[in-house]
């Protein structure tokens, strides 16, 4: 998978610098660390551009700690997790330096603050209860080097409320527009931006919402071009979507 | 059901002017004809303002024949029959003076145009594609005696042809919102307006619009008040509850 | 959105009372106040003919508070605070005047009582569970200015006891019809009367009630004209949707 | 499976009659005939109080033929075969005496009249449409020897003409309820009556109909006691346990 | 509804011992007890052949209190009440002389045993975990005066278990069948006996059982005849079902 | 919603060149045309930096000729109709210098080509049978000036096919995933790269692919970052997404 | 991806025979051959043990020929065509030595016969529509070398059927039990033997089958072990997985 | 069902040895063990070649000792009881000797550790998460007599690590594929061996995951040939059929 490291193999090989037994051994040796219940991907920087994500949902505190540590001795910085429980953040808290924000539950370890890439990204939300889906959202963009700007509570039933900032909308590279119940607001916004606009559905809502199911198929819908669509409450995936888009062409 | 009728029927009783046995024999006696394969109710029109409708989709002629037959005895004017096939039409248009529109598949037979409400209703759609929706919510309250407001192709992916209708909308006593894909038309007219809008889902689309689910869902979690919903392509049940709310208080 | 305001604007710069860019700093100021979690809508008494709710869900009593006293300063009277859980209610209790309803969890702050509409909104259930709901639609359309009349555990399974109120029913200019289970009542209401039914699917049930999408769908597929359907559960917007067709031609 | 079969074959090898090799032959010779294809049972009757029943929809007409031909070597009488398409029915009629009723695609080869439980059966629908799938429903009971009184175009949002056929629903031994769209009419009829009430959703409608599962949903959910359901447009099914029902205590 | 009840009111009008506007009034007087949060239905016995059954699920301790006590003035034995929490069957046991059994939750007051019924009804169960619900639809029949003899734990993976009880299988007027998972037990039961088989889905199992959805749609596509479908976990509605079968004809 | 044009309005009110009232009607005249079936968005372009997109599928030949040609007087070159079926096309291309491309049934009036987009757009398919789609992205998004690699038939079941492609992956602004059945190619290809990849399911497949559900869930829950999902055989929308994101910082 | 490939090129460089770069070009080499709308999968016998298989449904006539071509050039006997129209057959039969079976729609490329595995694999079909399935199902794993005998029309709802086959049951290596409606086959059918059982849902059925959704569910959920399952009407594939438990060990 | 058992009983009448009466009465009577809540399968082992396995997610602890000690009177080792709450678990543990693994929940009871196939079995998981599962298949196989190999945290998204593993793979005789989320990588492993491929969906994952459809789904759909699915979660059922598979031809 990447040819700068099988072309020197090769050479190697060629040059009589090892054996072909051992460039056979060295080609599986792939830059992963087994610690049995995971397998943490050092190379992952390289072939993606960012360094992995601990999803903290369904892991202990002690697996978390596991992998922070594995990590950590090949990318210092920014160690992104989300869906950290509480309990679980008050134990990493004690042996790492560890930002956490209990809105959206994600966790930082050595958290710094950088801007890699030349535009803003903005994260809209329909209402007050999008926020933490929208926080995730924010906080992973500004991990990974962009500048966000928050426009929180600017839902479809008041217009105004997101007519009168259609200048933030027009200044972004690219857009995160939050929504749960009818999930209209990422069409509002697919149609008054010229940027992509990354919708998040959220499982806010009650009764038909089906737990974000509705605002989901109605952002899959949408009526304006541009607008592309993550799981339902994926705000990390949002940031980190909309910081590939940031950083294109830069 | 009806009280002045039983009333009338216990008071011939008790002046003698019938007996008990007949009494009860009236009393059971309902006010519908029958085909056989259908019941025509001739008292609806009492009981619920309007005429009884011919719903077309699933008769033959000849049944839809008859039940015209039978409801011409009662009401003379404006008897509709909706989704009513050409080849059906053909057929009716040859023994009735029949007024059908290609586009909403409708049928009035003796169609008068008489305005019997103050208010306006005004019918929008999303796309060109909603049209024969909504033409069968115009004529359906036109046909029931309101004035009506067209505005289509006014989706919210392009908001400045719905802001540039607001005093359209403002006008209007009730508003038929009818939209497919995402269906936001139907919050985002909601937000804009203080009188009830009636969301009629359509089963434009492809995909995961899944023949009107999405724009289903999405206006049964509209943020804004005021909005309620009938079924996916009902547009003749739209048009009849806006003259209900258009009559109300008249 | 408000042609008075833009035209006065527009008036201002042409009598040079203001400058054009000043005009247009304040086309775009929209009488909204942003409390950071919330834009709170003051414009909203105008352009809707009501004051804003505040849906108390997912809110913090902290924000609710905050919301609350950002309406008080421009609406004094019954502001609604919806799904608020009793907590949150003894903890706006100790700083507001605020009614509050267990059974439905509807919260009023300066609740007043005040007739502003001619006719009658029938709330009928078709059981005991559905009360809350009922309850929710009902204080609503009290706090707008409705007169209600409550016709509880009415369903279908014991017709007499629905057609034993039918003068009740014929008397309404709007009937809510909240049931779960199978949700027929809407249509056989519908049925009956001559006037919108607002049907409210409720959650109640088990197995393939599926949390009221049996019922939701009931109401949707209704045989009855004039039967239009909110969200599940939803008696907010029942009885705001209510009070609109009983305050039409007012 | 057969109490007396099994105790006759082994009667027989304790009086010597037949070897006990003979006798485990015969027990796991199973009185059906195999025609590749098919594997006709003619033990049905015996196990079940009526004869095999023909589903024709996925059949060739030679099958259905083959499988008549076999079935008429042990029962001469009322051999149904259902949803028998046109030509097939045409291709059968001239190799058997066959009854053919195109409304609800049902065929009776040998089709004879005579009653054999007392009570009666009341086959209801909801609208005009729903009448194919109820003639299959009264067809089948009366080929199975029962008195069948049909009742169509009954459905709730005209209550009237349901009530006033009371004396038909109380007389029955078993009611059959055939609804689409809404699907409410098994609800009300089972709270009218205290006999058992088979619910057949039918495919009739659109939209939210989604082609029968709205009326199964509303029928699996009725609130009267008594009412069970069959499948969507199982007119057969219904037709059939009616029909036990009915010869109950017979 | 009751013709008896009307033809004589209509008498009694007649000789003149009551008006016409006393005999309107007492029409309209239904049977039934209005408690406010519930209108108890003293009718039903007359009406349907079995008292009201109270649903315990969503009233409150007080509520199911004040039902029971208006049905005891006019129905003194075997009241039911389903799905009772066992915090209110013990504050109704030191009111009523209760019957409760905590593996069902069904409670009943005045507990009285009588066999009015001349058969058999046979509930059987696909394993353990279905007891719960299967012992609802027992209890239901017993209370109703009816035989039932238990078969629990013969699912379909292990068929010997069910073929070595063909014996009281084949002595049923009806069999009760209770399954979750696969449900396939009704099909093979509809096979093997030739009464009425009333399928009982549970919500047993996991993952793409759905809570007893699988269930529930195997049960309704069975190719046995004579199978017909409650809701799920529907355990009183099945031995109320069985038990009006097992009435027939008697 | 166009700032400049608002400003130019008022400061043409202020030097007293145009009267507030004109100024007022102005601000609401917008830059569409009303067709009357479609109102053309001439100012598209300025606000969302491509022309509008003419959505064939639902349309007459006459209404889409209509629309190209008020399209035509505001932009003269590579007008894209979707969902073109092949009569329309014929009937455009007597009228029109149409290019039309009957696989994935895309028209274009006046396609130019000019590639204004430094980096590359990969368009890859699982299948054959998913060539459709993918061309109606590759046409799309080289119709708006990008350069697009095609890489067709590489699905995950024969991973040799995307992995001998790895330099082509690589090279990538943007990779649009095209797939059926169960979709993982989006997941695959996201893992191997680090450029946003533009999921686009297709209802290719049969069974449990439920016409690209499947494919689409899957997309949804890809547990490699940088994935987002546009709708079912929406070629369209991932072309147009593609373009803005290679034209992200040019 | 195939260790001995990769090794022999790492040896040939380091023996000199070859250079790295030339290595490194030949590790990219994969054994595909691309047709530009297909790349033929030339190296998958070796990898899977079974040749390419030619899904045939969306491809064209034209397509289909090519990729025969290219495989005739590596397997010369065998090659299956899966779903392929009657008239895709015609033509093809005009070019290579086609098997063609119409109620299966296979086509055999060159079919020959041959045994290589030594135990026995069962299909067995709940009806007779469910044999076009299971001849797919059949007719590819005979091409792939084993014995299969057919069982046909053994339903659970008579159950007599399948027992009087216990013997052939027994005798498998594995049981392809394909059924539609309930679905029960699988379950009952792996109670009832000790080899791997393969579910296979069929679409047959009507209303609440939901084109084999209901067998699909009935089976995931089945109660018996051993059981697992593929799409639903995907008889090629039960064959192919039966053909690899069957070489198993061999 | 047990040939040789009926022959056994036939022969003891034939030769005198019981009576024709006594003969009867043995054919019914079925090695099960009735303990009145479950009917204890004793012949299973002869049956299905593998010991009865106790579901322990819905009996209460008293009832699996009741069937552990049932089953302990036949079958002396490796009782395995699936989904075990802890609290049961140290119950049981008290009475029998009792293997617990708390990640699966999995319980055995007189564990052996014995190796009766000569193949392989590979458990592998995409993620972390999905490590319960695959230890109740893992735990299961071992305990059925099969060497298994763990490969945890192999996810598609990092494809290097799958890779890497690829001699694994390779010398499998079936693979139990366990994933969450998207579930492509049961699809992936298929297309790189050429042994049976068993995936189990599990419910891990959050929104459009659907607690597991979606990775339900994508299995159902694989493009690779191989593959079949158990139920959401079902380790034990993957882990028994891998089993059966690796003793095939054995």
């Amino acid at each position: 998978m990447e040819n700068e490291h099988i072309r020197q193999i090769l050479t190697d090989i060629e040059h009589g610098k090892i054996s072909a037994s051992e460039g056979y051994a060295r080609l599986k040796l792939t830059p992963y660390e087994d610690l049995g219940y995971a397998k943490v991907d050092h190379h992952r920087e390289v072939r993606q551009g960012a360094p992995e994500v601990i999803y903290g949902a369904s892991k202990t505190k002690e697996q978390i700690e596991g992998i922070i540590g594995s990590l950590l001795a090949h990318c210092p910085e920014n160690i992104l997790i989300t869906r950290l429980a509480p309990e679980s953040a008050a134990y990493l808290a004690d042996r790492f330096p560890l930002f956490y924000d209990d809105v959206s539950r994600i966790g930082i370890v050595n958290r710094t603050s950088h801007v890699s890439a030349k535009g803003t990204i903005v994260v809209a939300t329909g209402g007050t209860s999008d926020i933490p889906v929208a926080e995730e959202a924010a906080l992973t963009a500004e991990a990974l080097g962009n500048k966000v700007v928050r426009l929180y509570d600017v839902g479809v039933a008041g217009l105004h409320r997101l007519l009168s900032n259609l200048e933030v909308l027009s200044s972004a590279n690219a857009v995160i527009a939050v929504a749960g119940m009818e999930g209209a607001l990422a069409s509002v916004i697919g149609g008054l931006t010229d940027c992509p606009v990354i919708g998040v559905p959220t499982s806010i809502g009650y009764g038909a919402s089906f737990q974000g199911v509705s605002a989901l198929l109605s952002m899959l819908n949408s009526c304006a071009s541009g607008v592309s669509v993550v799981n339902i409450d994926n705000g990390f995936g949002a940031g980190y979507l909309a910081s590939m888009i940031n950083h294109t062409g830069g």
